[in-house]
């Protein structure tokens, strides 16, 4: 088993979001191995060791980010050293890590940087390629403590080392984590209709419904020495789910809906743009993250003010005048407009009032209209959702990709 | 002290970050509770128990998100029950919110529905205004104990609530974070020329030091009974730290820089837009993130494939085929094609390789040419960042922004 400790009170007091312990947990359950819990703590001696002795009660592996630069806000180094009892000695190879990053940044070292090169005598090191400060890895009745960097590429960085490490000191069985990604049924209504299927599940695989706005996750995971017969025990299942629920399956390679687009666009050679208001962007930005989207995706038109809908999307004004930009007569007209302009077989588009303020009694905020089209057909809807601004962009791509899904499986 | 513990093996394993520890322990930050730990165990009885003995020896108040669900992987509920000593009952004002909310979906109610109205004897109960399962608020020996959902935007409808509740019960000295956010140099250099005042700050003023990519953030926090006096002591400092680095300040009310633009766009009543390429619409989705954003933001032209530069922003093909997409020549062009274009004041474009494929050996993955303009000016600059997708795309965004800010100020 193992933890995850996180230091440092920026994520105690909420202003960094620990994104460290999600990353490192996803790669080390891919390994095989059981991870227990997450942890963050506070910059503090006291803390530190004790939360240190509480997981080694309980885990072989403990994984600490955070605490490691080169301010005297950093703790974990001396920390650690002093836990294992050891000293702090200059390493070479460190120190040259070090000198070329820094040199190569058009910066000369100082005592900061050479204070760096410090490591414990107990631990070995794992080299930064990315920044100066080198991971720990500490050894104590067969148990490992591994210290990193808590700037994100960095730690990710020495992540292939410290899994190398690992593999050569722990078997692991087999874990099977299969999703299903479902939409258009609540989580409660969706449980009622699998009732039977979840009761008759082999005892051997354990099932979670993992709900977010406008659809559910259900995680099926199993354990076993072979990992063909887990996953085989899982398919029979996820093979069963799919004959109760066929419409509203939408993956069960865990791709996301942008992923599954993009694999649909590809094979069928065709292309798409999206056409934003109220999602200003996000929507493109969703289908770009995916690498080798250039492939399909053409571009955008970001129209948040109407000028732009009018000029470049061919909005008819007198429409937005007599609708409202928020409106089925405009969105459809905005799908249209950019299908036209960037020659692509499928467009989105959306026009909403992503709040928090800017509603009305008739169009009160979490009204989005959204469109998809093809050449041959349109298909526009409208939408309700909440107040918060944030939710309301990521539910109206989610609807967006959603519509354009079902328009590409028509 | 307040610890904040995340009930799901879907947090554990890194299939879902948690944002709700995030967001509730800045919440608890402002009011003024000192935020110990933030543990995430997964959805077992024993664990759950074995956390709460250990986090009540140490905090008064413990947060409890997830496992309250309607289906059977839900814990929460039973657990806390018996751990108070309580019987699970029906609350009547809960049902009817239930069968409010489902009906209103156009679902009947069902037994998973009329389940969720079951709380504890022992508990008071926070209304759930965005789903079903309701809030549970438990008290022991002076300690209090609260379940929440683990659906984002339930758990946040029902904080105000337990705000409210936790003032009438605590009081809170006064904890000032001031954020001084800088840029252009690397954290041991910053900390390099900070030395001397960092030596000489008051003993009850903490600094701490948070690096990501291109920027670092300064945090000074302290504590004491009256906010003014703890303000002022912190202003001061922050003032000799202005003297020091005046170019690398940008901000000292932790707005970021997309906020920051906003406002001196909004104040100098000028518009901007965004041409973007290997960006793919990011920044134009941060922009649009602050609300009110339509005062200054017309629109992007997200140009992914070639002909989009071409035909949308009169970028020259031959100049593409001569120097490549991503050149300084081209980027130049989508600035002026895009601020001429939308008609707006200020422009900022972006053409690079994020990777991870597509590099060679003259652009390697990574390279990425940014351009901003206005009327009078264009700026463009080469940058070379990593080889990870999504961190050269923030990577990008952020520099663009941060061209633009320098731009503004100049």
């Amino acid at each position: 088993m193992l933890d995850i400790i996180s230091i440092g009170d920026e994520l105690l007091i909420g202003q960094t979001l620990n994104t460290n312990a999600h990353w490192i947990a996803k790669e080390m359950d891919a390994l095989g191995f059981r991870v227990r819990e997450h942890i963050s703590i506070s910059d503090a001696k006291e803390h530190i060791v004790y939360t240190l002795d509480n997981s080694l009660l309980k885990a072989d592996v403990v994984l600490i980010t955070g605490g490691l630069g080169p301010t005297n806000d950093d703790l974990t180094l001396p920390v650690l050293n002093e836990y294992f009892g050891g000293e702090l000695v200059v390493n070479q190879d460190v120190y040259n890590d070090i000198e070329q990053l820094i040199t190569s940044r058009g910066f000369e070292m100082n005592d900061n940087n050479k204070q760096q090169a410090l490591v414990s005598s107990k631990c070995k090191v794992i080299r930064n390629k990315k920044g100066t400060a080198p991971g720990l890895w500490f050894e104590k009745d067969n148990k490992v403590v591994v210290a990193m960097p808590g700037v994100p590429y960095e730690m990710k960085g020495m992540v292939e080392t410290i899994i190398s490490w690992i593999k050569q000191k722990y078997t692991f069985p087999e874990i099977v984590h299969q999703m299903v990604l479902t939409k258009g049924l609540p989580e409660s209504k969706l449980a009622e209709i699998l009732t039977d299927w979840e009761s008759n599940l082999p005892s051997t695989i354990k099932l979670a419904y993992l709900p977010s706005p406008g659809r559910v996750k259900l995680r099926l995971t199993s354990i076993g020495q072979n990992r063909a017969e887990v996953q085989q025990l899982i398919d029979e299942q996820v093979a069963l789910l799919t004959n109760i629920i066929p419409d509203n399956i939408y993956s069960v390679d865990n791709k996301n809906l942008e992923e599954i687009i993009g694999d649909l666009l590809r094979h069928n050679k065709q292309t798409m743009a999206t056409a934003e208001s109220c999602t200003g962007g996000y929507i493109a930005h969703l289908i770009t993250s995916i690498s080798g989207s250039s492939d399909y995706f053409k571009g955008a038109i970001v129209s948040y003010a109407n000028e732009v809908k009018i000029n470049e999307l061919r909005v008819n004004s007198t429409d937005i005048d007599n609708y409202g930009a928020v409106s089925e007569q405009v969105v459809v007209q905005m799908a249209k407009g950019v299908l036209t302009k960037l020659n692509v077989d499928y467009a989105i588009a959306t026009s909403g009032i992503a709040g928090p303020t800017g509603g009305t009694t008739e169009k009160p905020v979490g009204t989005v209209w959204i469109a998809v089209a093809n050449k041959n057909e349109v298909m526009a809807k409208k939408y309700l959702f909440g107040t918060d601004r944030q939710v309301n962009i990521e539910r109206a791509a989610f609807a967006g990709l959603s519509m354009l899904y079902d328009l590409l499986n028509d």
